[in-house]
């Protein structure tokens, strides 16, 4: 039997989502959640014409005692994901909250007077291991809920809790193991911002994040240095979601193992609001039709009330919705981008640039393929002309 | 006109109360707040013939963000304060919670990536000061609300928030300010364990205890060391609290300035369980008729169920009743302390035993008057024969 044509119409369909950033009390809204206000924000979801979205529980508040899970708090949980289903959206929840928009979320029993690495103190894990297991069972009762992923950047809880790479490998995959095997069959992920792809002396490298889970997830930020070098609609800029992408694509073991660009978002002031609309369009519409990709989940949904105080100036307007639910230049991009990625054709990849250093081999010349160093402005260039594969250095 | 001669009835009636701790949930009950299982709670305490106790809210869960005050958590500590009333119950608030057995809840953005010292950073001032002002503005609405606390054992913050003693002084000053404006004629307090007496490199000093709010305020743990001088019923442990209250009164400028016992409790395994009911009845019964008094405050109300974690082991039997609502033999002592105290005629103090240090004054040399010290040896053989004050040397 001939193989079939690869076709746009023979992929599995790319999947477009956003990460949901309540737009009233931001996630502070767990604590007096309110349906009516959920059901809104999923509206304005809905219509970008996404397919899904990440949910972001806030760990603290299930597990505010390393041996309390507070049924009403994933009872809360499962009402959002209910409603999800209303709309017709999928969800992927992200489990260790933790992390997000520079506020860490860490429970008493693990800090000042309890203060224990989440990463290595075994009683830390143990309860680690008790909340994960037992969340990732009440999500995936829901049809609707199709990824876990450990948790929103928990490289981002390091340095405050200290690790060693081997531990990380450790604690990585024992959560690995124990959400996939309450998992029912959902992805399982795990997610890292991209000091684990630069950064030499990092204790999270390259190899979880092509190994851990069923697939590969990037976050693309470009206020990691990379909109210096060029300005907000530079190639260098433009393109570093799908360096990123790429970046998992050479470093995967498995030659068929799908990336999910899990995070990208256009910040200010690194992108000043008035290209907002054009870096969406220009980033997205070179990525789109890369058969690696497994999908694209803009951060975020919804902008920051100006009365939450202390976040990042940029973290308050990266939504493709304001907080009074009215779509951004950045939000209308997005919607045409999900509507026309389903008639395009996969890209072929006719070049490769040669890497001097194998990151995940070689974590610590990470730096070698950093924004802004030659092999990154190599790719960049030749990216000018066609999509481009990475080649890691052979095994020595 | 005659001084009126001074006896048991014309005193102002002693203060007898409890500090409660939820008997379901610990403090994590606040999260899902069940009236029912309050009522329960204070028909427990009621039942002990107290009228009142300290209530502890949680400040991450009231201001969770620092320009978001949940104005339903507020209804909450409300409806707990209304709950009270009806078992003619008063209502002593602690605001900063802040520190409680062991656990410090301190909101995120004060935390790791937006770590400031409550203390001394103008950011977490500005945010705390803020909070103390509302939430007393609005618990002070209530009749039954007697004090508000700035918040439970606040130095117990310190060393995860740095702060050198003038800052501590400024610190505290401008809360008490704060808390003073908003609090409608009601007690003002400061609150501190006893390493502020102790610890000669401590920054929280005597000089606040003794004069900062409406009056001074002690918290006794024989945990502290004290129970090691001569074990579980032994002078020195059963004075322990008097030995604070007779310090609080001579480091006072104002004669009149009275004492609150806030804390006492009886802690395992220093006192083991079949000696809990003596300890009670030997602490309490020589004290209650000291009449710079204010009132006595047993910590605590509850047991703390062992399905919660990782609390020192001591924090689970320190309850009055223990989970199940069953009146544990130190309630029964409690219980009859506070009936046989209405009628007990106050003490006269023919004693007194001059200190060599003024620990107001000389915070450097507190060690002096720790316990296991000269000077407490030889307060403690003093109080055997009787009331014994304590004189500080007389400023040099």
């Amino acid at each position: 039997m001939a193989a079939l044509p690869v076709t746009g119409e023979s992929r599995h369909p790319l999947r477009f989502g956003v990460n949901y950033t309540p737009s009233g009390r931001w996630f502070h809204s767990w604590l007096d959640l309110d349906l009516s206000e959920v059901r809104r924000d999923l509206a304005d979801i809905a219509e970008l014409g996404v397919d899904h979205f990440r949910l972001f529980p806030l760990w603290p508040l299930i597990q505010p005692n390393r041996g309390l899970l507070r049924t009403s708090a994933i009872a809360d949980v499962l009402a959002v994901i209910d409603a999800a289903a209303e709309f017709g959206l999928d969800v992927s929840v992200d489990l260790l909250q933790g992390h997000l928009s520079s506020f860490d979320f860490v429970p008493t029993w693990l800090t000042t007077w309890h203060q224990a690495s989440v990463f290595t103190d075994l009683r830390a894990r143990a309860g680690i291991t008790h909340y994960a297991g037992a969340l990732t069972e009440a999500v995936t009762d829901r049809d609707n809920v199709f990824a876990v992923t450990i948790g929103n950047e928990v490289n981002n809880l390091w340095p405050a809790n200290p690790a060693e790479p081997e531990a990380v490998r450790v604690w990585v995959a024992d959560l690995v193991e124990v959400i996939t095997s309450a998992a029912r069959g959902r992805l399982v992920c795990y997610s890292a911002f991209d000091d684990a792809w630069y950064s030499p002396g990092h204790p999270f490298q390259p190899r979880e994040v092509v190994s851990a889970g069923d697939l590969s997830t990037v976050h693309s930020w470009v206020f990691n240095g990379t909109s210096r070098i060029d300005g907000p609609l530079g190639p260098a800029t433009l393109s570093h979601a799908e360096y990123l992408i790429e970046l998992a694509v050479a470093g995967a073991e498995d030659p068929d193992r799908k990336v999910w660009l899990q995070e990208i978002g256009v910040p200010e002031p690194d992108v000043p609001a008035e290209h907002a609309a054009e870096f969406v369009t220009r980033t997205l519409a070179p990525l789109v039709g890369n058969p690696a990709l497994y999908g694209v989940t803009w951060w975020s949904s919804h902008d920051i009330d100006h009365s939450l105080l202390d976040f990042p100036a940029r973290e308050y307007s990266l939504g493709l919705f304001d907080v009074d639910h009215r779509i951004k230049p950045a939000g209308r991009s997005f919607a045409e981008i999900v509507r026309t990625a389903k008639t395009q054709a996969p890209q072929q990849h006719s070049q490769v640039v040669d890497c001097p250093v194998n990151p995940v081999r070689d974590p610590g010349r990470r730096a070698l393929i950093a924004p802004g160093s030659d092999f990154h402005a190599a790719w960049v260039r030749s990216r000018a002309a066609g999509p481009t594969r990475i080649r890691f250095p052979a095994a020595g």
